[in-house]
């Protein structure tokens, strides 16, 4: 146990969590956006604000990035200011939902006109990858139809395919294509890429360095997500994750917050595949829409819940696991799971950062440090950012 | 079976369908929201749009209003707009979903100046009623939490209890309060009305004029609907529908559009209870988004699929089913239903729309008119109309 | 804190949980049952199984009885060797699927006569109840259709209410009647009593000794059943549980397995209700089936599972919770019970059996008893019990 | 118009629906299995009863089998006996649930004696295959896990693709594999084939003859099926379906009972795809159980379903829809979808089996024809067939 704690120390410190801009600008349901006193209103203080949660936590040294969302005139400035933070730019997102043009597809669009726009804007991105040393280009395919009908679901796929190889063709050798799939929304009949099979068909025949993105908001009711992660895994296809929780659709709360046992099993099986190793090629990101809660409390919350499930993760007694699992006790072997995912780590991870020189509770910490009173205070007038801009 | 149709033309005769002021406005996903040309800018023109599907359809001669999207000046002049168009003002709808007061509740906030507020909002509505002549207050109460701990469940379920009572108590003799439950969205941990169970427990709570709203996108996978339906209808305490089409959440999609035989063996159940009849008490209304198609046809579509669901309902051999349920002919009852239903009844409704006076194919019909490409020529400037506003 | 954990090892200390005495026996799926060496093969054996969970745990004084399954000439002598053992009887649980008159429906069966015997099967369960001293006959109608039309919806509701009627009035004073609800399964298309709202309906045109039973793995994906919990334990209806855990369908899992979070924040419900109290009226059941689990073992975790779960709702700092909660703090309300929810609460519930003479750890000192082996041994020929027979 | 109606009809004569013999055994629930009068007691019987639906319906002239279930000593005799009947042996279906060995798994077991077992019966799968000439091994994985840590999910992958290798060895070349999968039943943690991706993956590992088995009763609520359809024959590898309904797990009902619309937009998609033609390689199964209809009648309705959703689909005007699709007009799109949907084809049916000279009403003429009540009177004595043997 002495020796699982000490490697499981090991390994939490070189864990790093990915945070996303768009989590410090405002996000709501199609119903509502309620604003936030002293929210970010460009990127350059969305930075700021993410620095904050790689401050107290120590884990978070990534930023992604969304294009247009993010869009500046130097990207060598925002990336110095990121430097000067202690952060630096990570995966660049680009935006196929909010052009009118896009109302009937961006990728998959019946017009040729229309694909050539939407596959132009990835060369933008990768500009901007070019600019701030980003190696990853994040592609999130709004696409799909709302009626039985509405257009061909195959010539769709097909034109997908092309979009998709004009795309990675863009590319130059360092960066990787990260394709993720979402169930439904912002279409409610057949997306065009719903589900891991379709990423991966996509990613199989682009190449090897094109990836899935597994959101954890992003599937039915009911599936397994940790099989899903073992699975592509072992087709050496998962690039990246996009955290957060759902209890029914796309809800994107705050990771674990609504199944903190279903992130400690992903994490578990990340950790079995030892794909924790910062050199596994698993981007560990967070995707988080807070409305209703503060953003930065509620970006080093998320984090900490990443943190705590893998330290749980990293004590599964994994020998006495394969041990109960090769004489078929199914209890005992369920046992060795829930031992660790019972233990609570709090302590651990409160000694991971005190070892860091950070202070062992990083919301109580920020709660302290006045930040989130002086941003309310000096960020006034302008227009707060937000997924319209 | 000559009967039956008799039968069925005399019941489509009577029939009415409600249509949602806002469904002429543009309205889309958290995601983006795509204008159309032509879209109305205020609820003078909506009613106008409204008045087109009831002049093609015949059987949508009301249009509920929603405040305050459908706030005016003076509704004498609103109505007698309306009564110009051949069209009447129906329920009214209030909102407790848009003021920034609301992000953690309205007549369950904590907060009591909140819940104030809210239930003042609903004696605003009550004066519109009174005022149009309207005698159906629909409130659809959006509050919820998105995290376990928020808020105290049950103190939420109290203060509802009792904001609820207050707006009882503003409602006139002839008006009913009509209380819809959605299972999720805005909020997604847990809704405070969020099951039909809920709703008729406020519902027996308040008095015999409240009664129950079933929106047909707010329930869990796989929900019997029209189990509910048959229920709320045995506990005399169903007020009205909310048609739209769902596949995952509350898609908002044309009704009949996903599950046309759900339709159907919804209004099965309407039929079989003798629900149909204009003075039952229920309001068959359409609550729908058209984010991608055109308002107009979408509502005329709309009202045209609940005709025919309607249709396929008065053809059912109720006699013979009765027998076969009798006799415990498993395959031949489900066969007497499924014989009205794959019943093609689109001539059958070409005849009741000629034998009043309309043409044959209402889709058509509109789309010939060329109002369609008037709207879009003449409604230049001002702001179209959509949920904002 | 000291105080907090004072008074949770109070409560837990007078925590009681009732086994099902189906659970000593064999069960499996549609595909297969799979057999376990030293199964159970009578009420008898069962009871002594039982009392081997109770024996080590300490909270499992009471066994469920289901008749048929344990129908016995000498009720007496039943009651007596419980007595015996250290335990008693608890609830009584009827059958009405297994009988070949049930093919339609038992209690809601279109044929008077079906329904008839149905309701006099629970005469028979009443005996039982006279002779055990049991006070609870639980009604688990698994009556439904699998056709859209196959039988009248409503009129089976009418039977339903009759049939009830009928068995409410064999009931003695100091009986209560317990309805439970079911999604689906053993029917696909509608189940008669589906939802909480149905076996309320049903409850209170009864009378006051009639209470719902929630089955944790009864409902549809994604429905929030603390929410149900509350509401129930608001109207005063709620009778018992029957716990387990699901993925899917109704997949009798250990309680507790399949989402550890989610039963916890039930008994956060029940324990700020103050519904904990033995007086409350509130049954903890199990209901489970251990399909490739042994037996016992699969008993005594998940006791422990829900007695971990009920010392984590004891240990929420509730003063705290409220005080976040009335000032909108949703982080910090959210995090109080996660604070509870992430104690290691084993060493508590250690020490607890320890007070009351009891081996800290109940799973392990089973295992160490050598019971398990010596029914392997000793209980050969005759027939293993299941739900056969 | 006519045209179409014209190339429906061709379609539709050159169409064939595959039965299987278990259908005409008893089935049931976990909860009981209710024996019908005149249920076959052996293969030889099973296949006079799908001779029965072959007769009436004239689009049903194979009969898949089962092993064990089907076994017999002469497989010789068997096919003649098919032969003699009018109908031929289609599908070999293996069997990995039913052995007590396989508790813990079949061809994914830990341990590898299991696993040679497993694999085994496929050799004798393979024999019966050439004993009566079926070219397709139809292999259904149920293998599983109830908990977390049970097992470890990837260690079985890697069992699995070893065992399917195996098998795959055994095959002659003509033969193919058919690889089922399925969200959950008989586990309720993780089922080792969960979705078609993963079935997919171990087809493409194993090559060209192993394709994929989409049973419509398989997917988690909401899914997406005709999707998967059009994925899988873009892909070249949709190598059969198992037909039947769902509205919750695997209910197993009558296909296109549940939603016949879902059955119309899958038989578009292969409609679309031109995979109706015989030659291309689809075999259109049925896998059903009739728990609580009689088994011949709910055999020939289920065919009549599949026709009736195969001729609106033949009836969708493809020049039209590409044309409304090109144009974006979603509605009219959806419009020329649903004028076929809405066609009554039965007359167009009739008229298919009169020019085959048959009854135009398959139900009615077998009902009409006595086999029931002659089947009922004379095969007494002997055990019926069903799961368990």
């Amino acid at each position: 146990m002495t020796d699982l704690r000490a490697r499981a120390l090991e390994a939490l410190a070189a864990q790093t969590i990915e945070l996303p801009s768009w989590a410090f600008g405002n996000s709501g349901t199609r119903f509502k956006v309620f604003g936030q006193p002293g929210v970010a209103r460009d990127p350059f203080e969305k930075l700021e604000d993410a620095a904050q949660v790689h401050r107290y936590t120590g884990v978070a040294p990534r930023v992604s990035l969304h294009i247009p969302w993010d869009l500046v005139e130097d990207y060598g400035k925002l990336a110095a200011h990121a430097a000067d933070l202690g952060v630096q730019i990570g995966g660049i997102n680009s935006n196929l939902f909010q052009d009118d043009d896009y109302r009937l597809g961006s990728l998959t669009h019946p017009d040729q006109r229309v694909r050539a726009k939407a596959i132009a804007h990835h060369a933008q991105c990768v500009e901007v990858m070019r600019q701030t040393g980003s190696t990853a280009l994040k592609l999130w395919l709004p696409d799909g139809t709302n009626y039985p009908g509405q257009d061909d679901l195959r010539a769709r796929q097909d034109r997908l395919a092309d979009s998709l190889q004009q795309i990675y063709a863009l590319l130059d050798p360092e960066h990787r294509l990260l394709i993720e799939y979402k169930f439904f929304e912002p279409y409610f009949y057949a997306m065009d890429i719903p589900d891991w099979g379709t990423s991966l068909l996509h990613c199989l025949a682009l190449g090897e360095r094109a990836q899935v993105v597994l959101d954890t908001g992003h599937h039915a009711p009911g599936t397994n997500i940790e099989f899903i992660v073992m699975q592509l895994l072992r087709a050496g296809r998962l690039g990246a994750f996009d955290f957060n929780s759902r209890n029914y659709a796309d809800d994107d709360l705050i990771v674990g917050s609504a199944d903190p046992f279903q992130l400690f099993r992903i994490m578990n099986e990340i950790v079995a595949a030892d794909a924790l190793r910062p050199d596994s090629g698993v981007n560990f990101m967070l995707d988080q829409c807070h409305n209703i809660e503060p953003k930065i409390p509620g970006q080093i919350r998320s984090v900490q819940n990443v943190q705590e499930a893998t330290a749980k993760a990293l004590l599964v007694d994994r020998e006495a696991l394969r041990e109960a699992q090769r004489s078929g006790d199914v209890l005992a072997a369920n046992g060795v799971l829930m031992d660790a995912y019972n233990t609570d780590v709090r302590p651990l991870l409160a000694e991971l950062r005190e070892s860091k020189g950070l202070e062992p509770d990083p919301y109580a910490a920020y709660a302290r440090s006045g930040y989130q009173e002086r941003i309310a205070r000096e960020r006034v007038g302008g227009q707060q950012a937000g997924w319209g801009a």
